[in-house]
Order: structure tokens, then C-alpha cells, then sequence
């Protein structure tokens, strides 16, 4: 017997049909002898539509009342879910966040999870009972509803796990798991059938949308094994697990991209002490996410070019951040630039390895893909280049890294 | 200064223009210098539309958790419209059933209010605050959401309004006032200023569909002045107050009508007693609410026929549970008719007049129209005729009393 967080995303649970299977996989583990805590988002779509209905009533609006209004989407499924449990002889109920309760701080609109009361669950899932929870919501110290951020049902599902010491969190979806690459660009992709936590982290934070960077971070701390699988398909997913539960440790286990980035260069910025400083401090004090940054190195010792990554959403807010201290900060031009692309590689297999790098720039050179940015990490080497070399980057780097099906 | 719950329905939300609609209403209420709570109802279509989903999801489900989820719709209003309050710089916020609270038992679907705290929103009134609640909820002893039946917000209103010691509890709808009668059926029908709660709970519990027949009897046991008026015209509405209020009292104040109905014949009833209770015990035991009912004369001493209404939805159950016991019960024919309608003159004055049936009679006679079953109460007299009759006999009694738009 084992204890089993299932979570169930937007796609899952988009109609009365998708329901009722996710209450028949729901049946299966619990006809396996489990104990099952369920999850559920919002139907697809449900929470855009709440969301817009607080934007047209005030475009700047209460935090409060907009935690309210859009953690109605998983009141109504977690509802609907127990229910179709019932119907097929299974003893569920539903819980809200503030029924557990799932504590969280007071930040609406990002809510994070101080604590989760696990007694009442513990005692009813020994009991037999199914435990339907209301993912991406929980409750303020004051009585008031919060939610997670976009996606955070994910984060509960692991908290959930974490609290109620469960042998697995399973994630499912509408892919069947974790890919090599992307399955729509890099035909050859393979499913991952383990990955670690570090490297998950790094493909949700490099543009790979499986999984909610907050929850593997949960994951990854509280040291909870999670699997990506398919709501639709009765196949094995892909485990995140910790390092040492991986035998054979390929040296890349993935390649990434991410078409959110803009790029910013600032032309012969005055090469002076605290320059970086004036720039990205602005920048901070906006709230706009600076990702890579390049400085070159000062040619007469007196100005450089500046080069550096934001959310492409971000843009026109940087730019115009820049522009009004432009006197103070003396550069000659600032060009901003969408068409880019930011490909990563991605494996804790670097760490022992050398020459991954370059590999990496050999394969782009071959293919005349020219980089504008690198950035790196222990277990990551990004690039940024043209977006409309995105297919191919990806391909020659799948291939190059030997990661194709045979 | 006064204080004053206003309470707007389904179709005074139904958008996020109508919201905004609201809070201006609110607002006006405000510069008035008055203390504000708010009841809001769902969207318009949002309750069935939740309904729809747990019938889907289950035919027979846990009343629990659908209210859970058709809970949510309020939900969702209540944050809206205290967003769009704030948006005209109006201090508001909104509250759930849980979060007040408002104790209800825990018979879920149709919950009934134990007690409603009001310490907390006691002082924000006092503060200026506009409290916005959730309408049609509350929450049961063991914590979990409740609902108060179909049409629960009125209901939600006038409790919260006896609970706060409000002057008025404003009821906003689609209608601008309670009418002596539908004007879609008579012409001349004008809108009444005063109404007595007694008449006013006949008038809905009769068919007249403005407010929920509970909400009045709540009122009237509280002494709740309420005011039935427009949403969106500006005019004044109908008070429904206490008997004392209203200086010159008519002996007929409204004519309601129900096409709800449907009548039995059972002919030939064995005559001996105990035959009704063996009859409509079985009945009440199915849940078959029984109206109007009339037993002829025994001619011989041995048989009778006896008649009666139930509701048109119940008719198809009432006529099974009459056919599994027509061997103990000996009825020679079962005759079940749907083709009739209910008409009832309603008025406190009755009382001190006499000859108020005498007229309702002669009249329908004199347009030829056969009455069926009678049945009265102090302040009502109701007819049951063939259903063509509808418009006739209400325009016969309308002018019979006096009623028409001078």
C-alpha cells in the first residue's frame, strides 16, 4: 500500500466527460490499495474567463477580491470530482483551502504555503477515504481566500504530498511526460523516464511548460518523487527524483527554449564603476527580470556596449525605464530586439564532464547559427540567438548531444 | 442615517456592466450618508449552468458537495462587485457565508439560518465600510458550505438585515414593484406602494413570483420593512411592511395566479373512515405536497369522489404512488388533468368585509367561467378553473375589485 497525491490540470478536468475519467484513473489506484489525495485545477478556460471578468471591472483591482473570484474555478471542480467518485462507489469528499487548512502568507495573487493541517486527511485517507482538494488556493491568516499564481495547483499538489509524507505526487497532464526536446520541433525526441530535480528545475525555468518551476522547487527541497504523466493515456511518465536514484547519468538530459525573451543593447555606455548598478537597479525597482547579460570588454577604456535579456512582455516597460534616465546613464543608443530565441542545454552530467560547451558552440557554428549571449550555469549552458534558427539549434543540438531515438 | 441591505438578483449582476451598474446604485446609496450592506445573487444562467454540471456529473448526488459548487457563482459576484465599489473609491469588501459567519443547520440544498455573527461587520458599517455578501450561502456546523435553496438571496438578505437591525432591506430585481396583478396579463394592473407581509407571503406563496415566499416569512417574524424595486430604473418600489403602516386598506389588494398545478379526481373513494389519511399519507411520505382539496357529498352513504392538487412536477409520482395502493385503497377511477389553473384574490381586508367570495363567484359566473376546487384562508380566496380561463377570469376579478388603473 502506498499514498499517492494525484493532480489533475485544466485540460484534465476541462468538461463533465474528463471528470468522470479522471475519476476512473482515480479508481484504478485506489483498486491497486492506495491511499489517494486528488488535486484538481480549474476546466480549462474557466480561469482566463474569471480573470478577465476582474480586469473589466477595474483594470487595477483588489488582490483580495481577485483571490476570491478565480479560486471559485477549483471550488467547482474539486465539487464535481468527488462527486463523480461517488458515483462510482468510492468514498471522497471535496476540501477547500481554508477547510484543510492550506495556511499561506498574505501575498494575493501569489500566496506561498506556510503550513498544511494534515491530521482530519491523515485520519480519513487511513480510513479509506479519497481526499478531493482544491489545487492553486489556500487561505490567509486573516480568513481570506489566497491563490498560488498562474499554474499553482502544481505547488499544491507537492506541498500536499510533502505534508501528507505521500510515496508520490503524480502530475497529470496533456503530454505523457518529459521530453529530450520539445516532440513538436525535434521529431526525435525521447521521453525521459528519470530525470533529477536540478534538471527539472532548470527545463521549467528554461521555457520546458510541464511543470511549475515553484512546485519542483518544493519538490526538490522536501525531497517528494514526482511523475509528469498523461491524463489520456494509460503509459508511465517521467519520474523527478534525486540525483542518486539515477544509475546512468547521460551528460545532457535535455535542450530547452524559450521564445519569452527580448534582448537590449545599450551602445557605448560610459565604462565607469557602479554603471551596472544605475542600469539594473531602475530596472529592479520596475519589476522587469533581467535574465543574461553581456558587457563587452572596453575598447578605449572609456565606453563598452552593454547587452542584456527581459521578458518579452517586459520590453516596452525596460525600454521606456531606460529612456528616462538615458541623460543620467549617457549611452549613445538603445536597441531593443524580439526576434531572438534562448536555447539551454541541460544535465548534471556537466558537472564531471568536459567539453560540453563546446560542443555546444561546435554544432551551432556547423550550422552557421551565430550566438549573440551565452549564459551559464553549473548544470546549464544557454545561449540566445536568432529566432529564426529555433528548429534547427534544437535539432543539431539533439543530435550533437547523441540524444535522438535510435 | 440610516441602515440598508440592498439586495440585487441574477439577471441585476448578469454582466460586468450590470455589476458596475450596481455599485452605482451602492454609491448613490452611500452619498446618501447611509450604512451599506450588500447581498448579491449569481450571475443570471450561472446557477443552472452549476446545477447542469452536478446532474451530469451524478443524477443523485451528494447534496454536500453540490453545494460546494453552485456556492461558487456567489462567490464570484460578491468579489466583482466589491471591486468594482473600490474602483468608484468606495471602501468594500466581500464576504463568503464561511467567512461572516453565517450558521446554517447542515441540511444541504436547503440549508436554514441558525445565526448570523455581526460583530465583525457591525463595526465596518459603523466605519463606512460596504460590507458586499455572498448570497444563497452559509455554512454548516461542520464547517462545510451550505445553500438555502432556489431563489436563497432574498432569504440571505432579509436574515442579514434583521441581524444588523437595518432600517430597510432593499430587494432589486427585474420588476419595479409588486402589482395587483402580472400586467402581462392585465393591462390596467397598477404597482402597489404598500403591501402587508401576510398578503405579500399569499401573493408569492400563491404564484407571484417577486420574492421567495421564506424571505417573507422572515420578515414578517422579524419585522423586516422590505421594498421590492427596480435595478434599473430609478423609481420607488413596493414596501411590504406591517399591517399597521398602511392607513387605508382595500378589502382586495392583488389577484396572483399559478399555472403550477395539477388536479386528481379519484372517483368512487370507499366513504369510511380514515380513506384520507390512507390517501395522503403515502403521498407526503413520496414527498408529494398537496394544495387545494375538496370531497363531495356521499350520495350513498358508501362512496365518494374526492379531489385534489399537487404540483405539476409531482404529478407523474403522485399518480404511481395512488396506483401501487388502489387495491387497499378501492377507487373505482383515478383521473389526473393537467389542463387547469389556480387563481386566488388575496387582501387583508377580507377579514373585516364580508361578501368578498360572493363577488369573486358571481364574477367568473357571469363570464361563463366554471370553478373547480375552492379553497380559502383568512386573507385569500382561491379558484381553481380550466387553464384557458387565465386571462379572462384574472381581468374579471381585477375590475371586479376595483383594481383597475384609474
Amino acid at each position: 500500500m502506498a499514498r499517492i497525491v494525484m493532480k489533475f490540470g485544466g485540460t484534465s478536468v476541462a468538461d463533465v466527460d474528463r471528470i468522470k475519467n479522471v475519476a476512473r484513473r482515480v479508481q484504478a489506484e485506489v483498486a491497486r490499495g492506495n491511499q489517494v489525495a486528488v488535486v484538481v485545477s480549474a476546466m480549462a478556460g474557466e480561469t482566463n474567463k474569471l480573470v478577465e471578468y476582474c480586469r473589466s471591472v477595474a483594470p487595477i483591482h483588489d488582490a483580495r477580491e481577485y483571490d476570491t473570484v478565480v479560486a471559485s474555478g477549483e471550488q467547482v471542480t474539486a465539487g464535481l470530482t468527488a462527486m463523480a467518485l461517488q458515483e462510482l462507489g468510492i468514498t471522497a469528499r471535496s476540501w477547500l483551502g481554508w477547510q484543510i487548512a492550506i495556511q499561506t502568507d498574505d501575498v494575493h495573487g501569489k500566496a506561498r504555503i506556510h503550513e498544511i493541517k494534515t491530521t482530519e486527511l491523515d485520519r480519513r485517507l487511513n480510513a479509506g477515504e479519497v481526499a478531493v482538494v482544491a489545487g492553486f488556493q489556500g487561505v490567509a491568516p486573516n480568513g481570506r481566500i489566497t491563490t498560488l499564481g498562474r499554474g499553482g495547483s502544481d505547488t499544491s499538489a507537492v506541498a500536499l504530498a510533502a505534508a501528507l509524507g505521500a510515496d508520490r505526487c503524480d502530475i497529470y497532464t496533456d503530454v505523457d511526460g518529459v521530453y529530450t526536446c520539445d516532440p513538436r520541433i525535434v521529431r526525435g525526441a525521447r521521453k525521459l523516464n528519470k530525470i533529477t530535480y536540478e534538471e527539472m528545475l532548470e527545463m521549467a525555468s528554461q521555457g520546458a511548460k510541464v511543470l511549475q518551476t515553484r512546485s519542483v522547487e518544493m519538490a526538490m527541497k522536501h525531497r517528494v518523487r514526482v511523475q509528469v504523466l498523461s491524463s489520456f493515456e494509460d503509459t508511465p511518465g517521467t519520474l523527478v527524483v534525486d540525483e542518486d536514484e539515477i544509475v546512468e547519468q547521460e551528460v545532457v538530459s535535455g535542450i530547452a527554449y524559450s521564445r519569452d525573451e527580448a534582448k537590449i543593447t545599450l551602445v557605448q555606455v560610459p565604462d565607469r564603476p557602479g554603471i551596472a548598478a544605475s542600469i539594473f537597479g531602475p530596472l529592479a525597482d520596475a519589476a522587469v527580470n533581467v535574465d543574461m547579460i553581456v558587457q563587452n570588454v572596453s575598447e578605449n577604456g572609456k565606453s563598452t556596449d552593454l547587452t542584456f535579456t527581459v521578458g518579452k512582455t517586459d520590453l516596452d516597460r525596460a525600454v521606456q525605464v531606460l529612456n528616462n534616465i538615458r541623460d543620467e546613464l549617457g549611452f549613445a543608443r538603445l536597441i531593443p530586439d524580439q526576434n531572438v530565441v534562448k536555447i539551454s542545454v541541460i544535465g548534471v552530467g556537466m558537472r564531471s564532464h568536459a567539453g560540453v560547451a563546446q560542443r555546444m558552440f561546435k554544432a551551432l557554428a556547423e550550422n552557421g547559427i551565430n550566438i549573440q549571449v551565452i549564459s551559464t550555469s553549473e548544470i546549464k549552458i544557454s545561449v540566445l540567438v536568432e529566432e529564426k534558427y529555433l528548429e534547427l539549434a534544437c535539432r543539431a543540438l539533439h543530435s550533437a548531444y547523441g540524444l535522438d531515438a535510435s
